[in-house]
């Protein structure tokens, strides 16, 4: 329906004249400062030449020292070439949620009790095609909380916990909602995930940095934590709130119940929100010695009033459905118009995805035994506890045995942190490239060996300090350490210890 | 693993004195002051009341004058009641997805297309557990850019393509960006879909109101745009962008090609960024009067370098996945450095639902004439459209019919926006019970016919008109504009024409 060339002309030349000579062209320097001070290290320089190389090795003479790309920037089990198969159970409810006429068009292709699973929730849902209530499906948000009262003995509320897409969603919104004023400042550890300093960037938020430390193990002290509230305080900073990740990404720590109350305490001396990032509570490597603890359970056995928004997520544990997009998190002391305002905030985004819906369902609510999914699940979910322990601890052991570098062995969660000593050679170099100097490692360790890590200048380290992360999923974890300590020694050689 | 009394005890008094009768309790002051300004009636009062009725309602002696509450207050077609089912391939599509080896345990249940498309995606994807490029998985953005292409008969570039989850988040993220200030606005239509004002107030910005002409068929007019400029030019606010909702929304009004070159124009001239909601494309009921155009076909005839990012969803048209969260932008005449910018905001994010991002596979990628699945795909999509055609333009008559409601026929979009006479008596009581008196009438229908619609003044309209929308989904079209004829007679009745 294009009007006639005469038509459109006399559109072109009526009351407005073309100027287009006189349009200002759009410049990065007019839009949102906020935003370009945001830094997302683990999809940021590595992680997009690490793809621009996944593309270059499908051509025939790619020319590259390596035949694929190891992603070891981001905790990601089911990806191509790690290969984290996903848990059946869930992937058939999934299917069947669907197309739930598969349920006759495919008899006896399902168990009995994912089909008696996917007919409940379609009675609850409707269609995976339909909006759910925007804090998520009221009968999801029961079974998460039956699953909390299980896991600390505690009552939880349904109408308290939101679910989200993915735990991330829901960080961002609670620090946009706690940030008041550019004074405004929320306790961050170090190291961290990047998440926090992004969303607080974007939000014009001041990150107030505290120190693990690493010689206990990447140890959360509370001397250390006030220590940053007087620097802050001096710098006319507000605290807001207190994030702790536990499971500690990247460290892997995981927090004693002893350490748990001394923090509570203070979050209660100062008047912090505690935000406390739980999604890797079921990714323990040694859970006799270092077992989690909610810190909902900790708050309820203290009688604590501190307000706890603690986030958990389907992307990490056993279930690994990052691409589902699927968490919630649960608010405890927050007061109903908070509770409101929240609620508010997420109807404007409308809902979470179902399929990360339904991926909460199938996480909290995992089959029991005497169901005849049971067997089957229990083999799948033993097999990834048992390779990421052993590839946590071979791999520990291997990069310790190297020089110039030292690794916490850590109990939890998917990654290990090591440091790394660099000469004032490799410094130089890094710095005449322009580069962090661990930056600057991982690179060439990107460009050797097509391993993907994440510098510590992303996560944050002491001054003078080089680490990196690195994930734990690699299926073949002789060779890909390997590689690491092949490229390591190279390094070494190149620019002495 | 609680430790003894003792021991915790000694916690408590240890290096931190329990505190917790000094401990300020939160309260919503202490909070972002922007995101108590956000207001979004789509899920507002009326929303939440009639949640409340669903629950009742299960009750045995609910005593409410209804047996059902039908939600019209949000486009949600697949939603229990309305229940417009799915597209079939692409529920098979998925299902095959979620658990691919379904293709050898149910051989023949899935026709050959399907069970081709899924293998096809799956080389592509690897999991949908596994995080995808921040991006959107890059094959699912080349059939984006393909399908653009053959709508437009130009070229289309899949870097300039953003998958999202749902067409909101991509406004959110736009919005976020281009408020560099307190004093930076962006033109929004009156009426206009909720989320824009929701997402200014929330992101500090101004919204520069510009008002449809009703008496014109909600028409747009660049005229009435350059006269809210100036108004705003006074106020000192910087207008950066202008927003237009093509099929509109609640208007359900479409743009012809003359205007949208006007349009094209008036950007020019002022320098602003156009962001095209064209999220209802495939929805239009009189095609052969009032097709739909594309703001990039417009941009390109015109070879025009105004800054355009156009979105698009699969919440809508005759795909109805709004659970599935999946839509996407296209950026047109974006410089790359904020193309790197938005890349990395959304990386933050991690990605997309992978769901909502096969979603978007399906739509942009329907069956071909001659596939297995084509016959029961168009039979489908054919019944959608001639459903929503049909009860709009019946639903539209019999509103236009009662006293004191005139109605546009809408050619496009899932909804109507009727304008209501409200007598003095009725403002009056409005007033009395301290709500708008659109929002009195719409509460009234709700407990009276289980009717929930959104109030005019959740969408803005001129100084003392009334409107409310309501959605062209319900199935029983007679019952449910009986029981709106009904109530408004007894409204007309109480309170006087």
């Amino acid at each position: 329906m294009r009007p006639p060339a005469s038509i459109r002309w006399r559109m072109r030349t009526s009351i407005l004249p073309k100027p287009s000579f006189t349009m200002r062209t759009l410049t990065i320097d007019s839009l949102n400062p906020a935003l370009l001070k945001v830094e997302y290290a683990v999809r940021g320089e590595l992680a997009i030449k690490a793809e621009k190389y996944r593309v270059q090795l499908k051509e025939p003479n790619h020319g590259l020292p390596f035949d694929r790309v190891i992603s070891s920037n981001i905790g990601n089990p089911q990806q191509k070439g790690l290969d984290q198969p996903p848990i059946t159970f869930t992937r058939q409810v999934a299917a069947l949620t669907e197309w739930p006429e598969l349920a006759e068009l495919a008899p006896g292709v399902f168990p009995a009790d994912v089909v008696a699973r996917a007919k409940e929730l379609m009675e609850e849902i409707g269609s995976v095609g339909a909006y759910s209530h925007s804090q998520g499906v009221p009968f999801i948000r029961a079974n998460v909380a039956k699953f909390i009262e299980e896991r600390d003995g505690f009552p939880s509320d349904p109408n308290h916990i939101f679910l989200t897409g993915g735990a991330s969603a829901g960080v961002s919104l609670l620090i946009n909602m706690l940030i008041s004023s550019p004074t405004s400042g929320i306790l961050i550890p170090i190291p961290q995930y990047p998440l926090y300093t992004a969303t607080l960037a974007q939000h014009n938020g001041r990150p107030i940095p505290y120190y693990l430390d690493e010689s206990k193990g990447w140890a959360t002290s509370a001397q250390e934590i006030e220590a940053a509230l007087d620097k802050a305080h001096k710098e006319n900073t507000v605290p807001k709130a207190l994030v702790i990740i536990n499971p500690g990404n990247p460290t892997g720590a995981l927090l004693d119940e002893p350490t748990m109350i001394q923090l509570v305490h203070l979050c209660e001396k100062y008047s912090l929100v505690l935000l406390a990032d739980e999604v890797y509570q079921a990714n323990l490597h040694q859970p006799e010695n270092h077992p989690f603890t909610s810190f909902k359970k900790v708050v309820r056995e203290l009688d604590s009033h501190v307000p706890l928004v603690s986030f958990h997520s389907i992307s990490k544990g056993v279930s690994g459905e990052c691409g589902r997009r699927g968490g919630y998190f649960e608010c405890t002391n927050i007061p109903e118009p908070i509770i409101a305002l929240i609620y508010k905030m997420v109807s404007v985004g409308l809902c979470p995805p179902l399929s990360g819906q339904i991926g909460v369902d199938s996480m909290v609510r995992p089959p029991r035994e005497g169901e005849e999914s049971y067997a089957l699940w229990k083999k799948e979910t033993d097999t990834i506890h048992d390779a990421l322990r052993s590839r946590t601890k071979v791999m520990a052991e291997r990069l310790n045995s190297l020089p110039g570098v030292s690794c916490v062995d850590s109990p939890g969660a998917l990654y290990l942190y090591p440091k790394i000593t660099l000469s004032d050679k490799a410094i130089e170099a890094a710095r005449a490239a322009g580069k962090e100097p661990d930056a600057f490692y991982a690179l060439a360790l990107l460009d050797e060996t097509g391993i993907c890590v994440v510098p510590g200048s992303g996560f944050g380290q002491r001054e003078g300090e080089w680490h990196y992360r690195l994930t734990c999923l690699c299926p073949g974890v002789d060779e890909y350490v390997g590689k690491l300590e092949k490229f390591h020694q190279s390094f070494v050689e190149k620019y002495g210890a």
